[in-house]
């Protein structure tokens, strides 16, 4: 099952950060590490250093470009936050988002994504998970260090595994859209949405996010983004047909 | 509560893990670290670096030569281990041994002991303590870093600490969408959408029961409902003005 679990580390700039992580994946049974744009060397002899036994999960970690690509073929993703600007983006506590990541195992691969050790996730790429989880820290001082927050997530999220591995099994989620999928949808609508005058350009990804905000809570399933997407087809149709 | 509440190191050798122990501590609102016969600098540049906020905290950290020394005004004890190797010294888990160490501080200073990076404690000193923690890892490599086994210790301890006091708060439910305010947003788009061809008036009914059963999952606000019904008031008017 761990094996389908995979860390993403947005823009991390600590060796030291990157090697700690790869000890505790190794740790927690967890076999893969995404790397998204690091900003050092994660092959460093400190980073190896710090990774003990997890330096082959550093050997092999996979690089990416973006969030976005980094979470391409994951069925379920959690983001992390710390921080309080987080605007509309609802936060969840462990016990309501790391079983529900779990579930989505039987799917496909799920991810946890942390972001920069000195600002974390920025709001456009909180929207590309469809669950932010807060870890609870009752201190005036509740920035964690990076690895610190991964260890107590990673703690969390296998506790909540061995809860559950004898608890019936929930239903299944076969047939969740990827999340390329759902935003194909989103980019189509956009798009009719620009056409039709309701959305600028300029401002069209704000307001689409708030949409994206919605199909992400709502676990969208691939017939319904293929209702979605004829629904979109038919009335960019009507538009043309209408126009010629 | 949490100022009778004392972290000891036991001989420990890395600068990384002081540091970023002090500032573990600051993240969990604890105000004193004993270090017993440290084997390296506690106030080097490395180790003011990771402790970042927790600084203060390596400033005035006690010193011993030993941990009978660094305990005796405590009333309760609990020391951790990783070893295998304990003999007969029974170990507990966290819900057995956390709240137990915390019900200590009504009567005095309580302690958690973590030993050396390398080999943790002696049996001798597991043996100073009332009780033994064993944080459980499901996996073959079950050795912590010390500051990440620190991490989930003072994370455990603090959700037993806010357990009674502070239960997870359902999320809000203000602003969520009226079941009437979600009826009308659906047939105006069934009728945008029985106008441009994508439902047929006899199929209508049950091909939308599929988009308010996600609209539905995903607890719609009224911000979105105005959001969706705008969207759809501009594509019946890109419509109407392209067929006259």
């Amino acid at each position: 099952m761990n094996q389908k679990i995979k860390i993403i580390l947005v823009e991390p700039t600590g060796e030291i950060n990157i090697g700690s992580v790869a000890r505790l994946c190794s740790n927690f049974g967890l076999e893969e590490i995404r790397l998204v744009s690091p900003r050092c060397n994660a092959l460093s002899d400190m980073a190896k250093q710090m990774a003990v036994k997890g330096t082959p999960l550093l050997e092999k970690a996979r690089y990416f470009d973006s969030l976005i690509e980094a979470v391409s073929d994951c069925r379920r993703v959690v983001a992390t936050c710390a921080r309080i600007d987080h605007g509309e983006i609802p936060l969840s506590g462990p016990s309501e988002c790391l079983p529900w990541l779990l579930e989505g195992v039987e799917s496909g691969p799920v991810a946890i994504v942390f972001g920069r050790e000195d600002r974390g996730l920025t709001n456009d790429e909180l929207l590309i998970a469809q669950k932010v989880l807060k870890l609870d820290l009752h201190s005036r001082y509740v920035s964690l260090n990076l690895s610190h927050a991964v260890a107590i997530a990673l703690y969390e999220l296998q506790n909540f595994q061995f809860e559950n591995s004898f608890l019936a099994q929930p239903p299944s989620k076969k047939g969740l859209a990827t999340l390329s999928q759902l935003g194909g949808c989103l980019d189509d609508a956009e798009n009719l949405l620009i056409d039709v005058g309701f959305l600028m350009k300029h401002t069209a990804k704000s307001r689409m996010s708030k949409v994206r905000a919605f199909m992400n809570r709502s676990e969208v399933s691939q017939n319904e983004v293929s209702l979605l997407r004829g629904m979109i087809r038919q009335i960019r149709w009507a538009l043309n047909s209408t126009r010629s």
